[in-house]
């Protein structure tokens, strides 16, 4: 996407660097554990203080010192490549020590061994915890027994905010101010982390956020609206069960990842069927605005969700996200870590 | 225990500065593998030490350069996170790189390959060691084929010096000279690796040892006192069955993790009987001193061994002691490190 | 080896400081796959940059911050030890930093799911990626698909290019120029990565290359050479399957490890048979020249494919190998960074 215009100032124009002398807004959050709480303000503040670390990530040498001396644990009881990398990388750019710790199933998922796993590593000296967990809610459970800063890296169906924290920045650097736009999220909505996380930090930046996808897959099928808030706890978005009329003046189309283990269970008819209602390919995404983006979480389903085409095309943001995350996870833990210096009254 | 007097000055006025220029008594040790030829110097000046690293712990950078360029390896036969991520915490904090290597049982077990392993871990250039196996006396075996320091993480039944030495390390921040203090060590004392180190370190240091649990979980059941030092090699410890008599003013009640599957094993009758019996609870501590310690090498069976009120009670230190281990860690480390340079008659 | 003598400058009176103002040969080279297509000149400029690396080594504080700011994958679908530990420790001596992603098999096995692993991991920020696959030829996949430098740490029975490397360096600094030099291979060259890259290394050095084994664990069994090169593409060798003549007069003799499940697939008659026969003991090494070297990739089956008497004896560079491991990979990864650079026309 080299001829993709890309905003590379802040969406607001305050001065920013991350290194020198400034007065920076204050944040007061200790754990990144849902979007749900995010006001505007705050996420606008990681999309600001992300672009000053993408600025430090495209130096020579990309690395700063402002996490000297801080130690981050990275806790995984699910595999992942993808986002322990991320992290681990975010968190060493910024100069802080990681230890990675991939907790095997079986001795250390109960929650009562993860609380006590948790409070060790803090007595041990971790400051920053990113946690993956197959329990939704586990991240919530560990915040209220530690003090060091948790940051939800996944937790069962519920909440993947850095993911969606990146998607919010993704998006921004190439279209600007989300309001008003329309995301289009298409596939496994009521299993998907990643648009639950979306569909709150979407909403919060006044995006128009549609859903689409099998009524086996949607959380409310097809039931009125009023009554889909007050079951799911999710705020106002739309339904259209077809993607061609989903699509039509869409900003941008956010694909999921479709776990072929659905169609075991009774979910889906076929994977073929499936494709051919909800792949995402060139000739529905004519149907979106001219300069829309194709996002998807990773890692893909080429040739179900998504056409080989897509995937690769002028549209796709799919390795600039990737790539974003970095930066984001890199603004996470520097405002966490600053807000814990702020709530010290102590500065570094 | 914000409450708790803490001793933080060292066991003797000597001036302490890990990075000024004193003169430090000589430090010969190579290995650490068990504490059972520890002297009581010896000990001290590990704690003494750990009153020096705890002090780079409480700083803002809680980072020394004193092991930059020095290469630890830990090598876990056995999974663990609070000791892996102590020892990897301490060599971090001393500047050292660390490389972890978590060995998958089958491939790696037979003695045989353990040498071939360690050695291949010196020439490619380990300078220390730290490592926890299955089988006792391993770390014995490793570093008799090895020139690298080796520090016994954990070894079958056997030995884990660095828990009795963290342990020694809290108790002194509150007692201060461990001479004639009565420390009950409760619970599945055969099994345990913990107890027996912590037996050496206190009886060094002069304490007044009682060991207390059910005569199937004492090695040598209720033979006198004579036999067992000839038998198991142990110094002369007092043991008492009942536990209201063996906390009568005691000044520290050490817990040990009742592993589950003892019962299974036929030698308990059960676990309610067992906590009936053997539990930490308020009302047998009321029995100790006013400002006895309670101690636990985690992780914790709340409820069995000991109660919540208890563990989380004023008396508790466990967390303390999981904190100190990072300290006492480091101690090691640069006490390991230094006698190696001392030895080649070179000064970092 | 104490009293082999070693020589530590470099095969050609060149300048080599690797933080001084030095004009360097070219290197352009982007990835190190295996050395089928390396030159002899590029093969000694590997060994020139691995003298320097060692002189690195050798210093108190074993670093250079070459490297900082470079972010190493090490990304092993196999088990390893050995070869992860050389090249984490070759990068962060380099002043890199490692990410260590342990890939279990099963979910990540597929080459789709390969290129997409490895995709992410450049766009998280990888510089280079070190790679062990089950697959012959995985490196070469990935390296039509990324940017980044990709290092074959070993492929299927295919390609080991650092260990061939770190061979062809020893032998160098034992008995300088390898022409003419005559080496044995001794033992089951079919299944072996590091035979087959040693071949193309030592070859391409000038050496005269003799492989010697039971004719089922030869890859063409006892037909003529002509035919040979045509059916597995390998240069020019000599096979001689009595390892009594092989050894005689020979420079170099390289045992290669012995696989025990070869005999239950019928390859073998029995263990004892194969070790009556090509086992490397100090009878039959009487037969090679006084200052022969013995080499072995390790691990060691000690009294099958080499007595251990020959292992520990004084013509075994075993270990030596294993420490010149960390030197030659940092070589590789310093020429790939500078190469990289030069490319970008910018230097570091």
């Amino acid at each position: 996407m080299a001829d993709r215009s890309v905003r590379t100032e802040s969406p607001e124009p305050r001065t920013q660097d991350i290194e020198g002398e400034v007065v920076l807004p204050s944040w007061s959050r200790r754990h990144v554990l849902d979007l749900d709480d995010f006001s505007r303000q705050e996420i606008e503040q990681v999309i600001e203080t992300a672009a000053a670390m993408k600025e430090v990530l495209s130096r020579e040498i990309r690395r700063v010192p402002t996490l000297r001396g801080t130690t981050v644990v990275t806790l995984f009881y699910e595999a992942s490549t993808r986002t322990r990398s991320s992290f681990e990388l975010a968190a060493r750019s910024l100069g802080a020590d990681v230890i990675s710790i991939a907790a095997s199933g079986s001795s250390t998922e109960k929650g009562e061994s993860l609380v006590d796993t948790v409070r060790t590593l803090q007595a041990v000296g971790a400051d920053m915890l990113v946690m993956r967990h197959r329990q939704s809610g586990a991240p919530y459970l560990v915040a209220r027994h530690v003090n060091m800063s948790v940051v939800n890296a996944g937790d069962g169906w519920h909440a993947h905010p850095s993911q969606a924290l990146l998607d919010a920045y993704t998006i921004y650097r190439h279209l600007g101010d989300l309001r008003g736009r329309k995301v289009v999220i298409v596939g496994d909505i009521t299993h998907s982390r990643v648009a639950r996380s979306n569909i709150w930090g979407l909403t919060t930046m006044g995006a128009r956020v549609v859903l689409c996808g099998p009524p086996t897959l949607l959380p409310w099928g097809l039931r009125p609206d009023q009554q889909r808030e007050e079951e799911w706890g999710l705020p106002s978005v739309e339904v259209e069960p077809s993607l061609d009329r989903a699509i039509e003046g869409a900003d941008v189309v956010m694909c999921l990842r479709l776990q072929l283990e659905r169609q075991q269970a009774g979910l889906l008819p076929s994977i073929r069927e499936y494709a051919r209602l909800y792949q995402v390919n060139e000739e529905r995404l004519a149907r979106a605005r001219p300069e829309a983006l194709v996002m998807h979480p990773g890692p893909i389903n080429e040739g179900i969700e998504i056409s080989p085409a897509v995937a690769h095309g002028a549209h796709s943001v799919i390795e600039e996200q990737v790539n974003n995350g970095v930066a984001v996870r890199m603004a996470l833990l520097y405002l966490l870590a600053r807000g814990k210096t702020n709530n010290r009254e102590a500065l570094a």
